[in-house]
């Protein structure tokens, strides 16, 4: 890029019409020239060659993405992480506001992610470290995407819960357990109090566990659990598989009694999500594999909070999340920031429940109710109910009867001596 | 996990039958005893609890992943980058082989991708750092893949070119050009030798060119190109958009004379191009936007053959995939993996043609071919072809140039001096 090319990469928020643009809020690390390096990453990722050789044209006006902000950081005896390159020169950490135009990819999701987390971003000369911290999109944009069907608000309303974190349980043994014993382990975990009782994220449509029987069997305990108990509950079937499958399944497990769906978004694809919550009666609950391999890293890949927003953008009505236990390897700046991902005001596109999980029982949920900072979460034990010696409708207690320590301000401990299912939890599961 | 616990999750290759098993290549590095950490990865990826709570049952012996392998290679003062994580020890970097039982997840890819890049995979206790270096199919689980439908071989078929590398070109001005003038630079191209005219991975179906629109332009140009110069060529257009719009969008290319199609396949997702497979009636082309934010790193996330693989599996016919210029910043070693990745025998899953690429032109052609070590590749230029200051004809000729020189032996300096548009091009490309 010759130096006289790198201004027309280059503008005034207040010289552009915002609602044409989305936002990105990168971190790099350049070697050489920090003005030239972030002209090189709106040119790769918008226009590379924004004119034909004979022609006296110039296409970056119109659709080149563009530095509003550049704030160099720091000046580093390297970069971060090593990485093979060939630029050479000093070391600078940058902040850079970008606006691309999203006429470039439309709104869609596949085209949006290409150009954002793409080749070009990935493979600008003299950046070899870079890491998308966030993305904000414009009214226009998101006018165009369904969103979610329901959101917290409509699972407040299927499960008539108004004033509590919603309670959900992975039933286990996760994988090999045949249908029939797996069913009757989720409906004691209903009469136990537990509001959804899901399947694991690993356990699909199986030889040894089809989905269409699961989800007869969990569905026909579903409404005997709310006869009993004279609550709504869910049972939140994993639907993950090939997508020419998906309207398929989610028809059969939903006929079948299933009122909720889970979906491993990124392995699916979050455009099949798209196309699933087009046809879904039932909420779709997103899980997170995979997302922690381009995310873990402080310095390079995609921020986690950039898919949370995606998975809105998809349609999801609740995404589970790594949560605050230290096990999860997540910062806790980085879980708060993708439940406020889920929360936060995004246009016409409804808020979705967070689910921050990861090694739950009794015992943590005063720590999460406190750091969430409302009761807009979903919390998703799994060995802390199906674990529990005294069998999951006890664990779906022990849950409960925390949840009403949290309300009465009473320490667990306290409440415990008079609560069995929570002091057998302390005992069992505090140790750690 | 208690100690008695941590044999269930090993076994010897020879005591399996591996036609169940996919193999996985992990390297790793955890704080504490590495068998122990080995072994908590094989639970959290399979069986994490392998029994109910009141049953004498243990569900590893058929569900569970198990460590063939565990090689540790060094003891480590710290991890290599910088995690949230509350394991303390000693660290060591480990090589573990694990066997994962697929009838755990099917011959489904978003399955497959859950259980070995999902949650298993990055978080289990005492291991914050782990790449994902390959992996590796049993017949059994190849034989449910129906894989490409071309290959190499129905590429070269339709091409008619079987003694040496494919070329192909990206149509450059790639974002903002109309699809007229776009047509008429790619009709150019093919007179100048080119294989394949393809549009950027960021053009897919945009208002200001819609590939209906587009591809009917250049279709008929193609048509033109092959009676005008007696050889057959391929219009490659892009129809990365929403999972929904694929098969239509296939149908409406094809039909206008597109006669191969580019997928952004992460993006996009895997699942769905395996869906676009099973319908397409001409070769489909995967695109690598997003692989790099997991794959960078030398020792955490995903190594790139891992998805080079998949992507054979869901059926893509080739494979554009960053090539061995510095500015890729990716290491000889994964690019000749990845070709490698394309080329070797997988049972009936076709080889696929592997296109190294990144700032190619005629001058770049010689040190590719000697790297791959045989003529089955695909060379992918854009500004070397369509930056030439003679012209997109002109620039296809140099790369055809380039070739003539390589097959007679003669360094292209040399041949440049009978041949004005490779010397052209070492004028304009051979500076940086």
């Amino acid at each position: 890029m010759k130096s006289s090319d790198i201004p027309g990469f280059f503008a005034k928020a207040e010289d552009l019409n915002l609602d044409d643009y989305i936002l990105l809020d990168y971190y790099f690390e350049c070697v050489g020239d920090p003005k030239e390096a972030s002209a090189h990453l709106c040119s790769e990722q918008s226009t590379a060659q924004w004119k034909r050789v004979d022609v006296d044209e110039d296409f970056r006006d119109e659709f080149g993405a563009k530095v509003l902000q550049l704030e160099i950081k720091d000046k580093l005896n390297d970069i971060s992480y090593p990485v093979q390159h060939n630029a050479k020169g000093d070391v600078y950490a940058c902040y850079a506001k970008i606006a691309h135009p999203h006429r470039n990819f439309g709104a869609k999701l596949p085209n949006l992610i290409s150009a954002v987390c793409g080749e070009g971003t990935f493979f600008t000369p003299g950046i070899p470290i870079i890491k998308l911290l966030d993305i904000h999109f414009p009214q226009s944009f998101l006018a165009e995407f369904e969103g979610p069907k329901f959101g917290i608000s409509g699972i407040r309303e299927i499960l008539q819960v108004h004033d509590r974190p919603i309670f959900f349980g992975v039933i286990k043994p996760n994988i090999g357990l045949s249908p029939e014993p797996f069913s009757k382990i989720g409906y004691q975990s209903w009469l136990g109090g537990l509001d959804i009782a899901k399947d694991d994220e690993m356990l699909g449509d199986m030889e040894w566990s089809p989905v269409s029987e699961r989800s007869k069997l969990l569905g026909a305990a579903r409404k005997k659990a709310e006869s009993e108990t004279g609550r709504p509950k869910i049972y939140l079937a994993n639907i993950t598989d090939e997508v020419d499958r998906l309207i398929e399944l989610h028809d059969t497990v939903v006929k079948n009694g299933a009122n909720a769906l889970l979906v491993n978004a990124t392995p699916v694809g979050l455009s099949a999500a798209r196309m699933l919550r087009k046809h879904t009666q039932v909420p779709i609950i997103a899980h997170f594999p995979f997302i922690a391999s381009f995310s873990r890293m402080e310095r390079y890949g995609v921020h986690s909070r950039v898919f949370t927003k995606f998975q809105r953008l998809a349609g999801f009505d609740s995404i589970i999340m790594p949560g605050f236990g230290k096990r999860m390897m997540t910062p806790e700046s980085e879980v708060k920031a993708n439940v406020e991902a889920c929360l936060e005001e995004m246009g016409n596109i409804k808020p979705v429940l967070p689910v921050p999980g990861g090694s739950d029982w009794a015992g943590t949920l005063k720590l999460v109710y406190e750091k969430v900072g409302s009761i807009d979460f979903g919390f998703v034990p799994g060995r802390g109910i199906f674990g529990h010696p005294m069998g999951p409708a006890a664990g779906a207690k022990s849950i409960n009867q925390a949840w009403q320590a949290i309300s009465k301000n009473i320490a667990i401990e306290e409440y415990a001596k008079t609560h069995p299912e929570l002091q057998t939890a302390i005992d069992v599961f505090g140790k750690n």
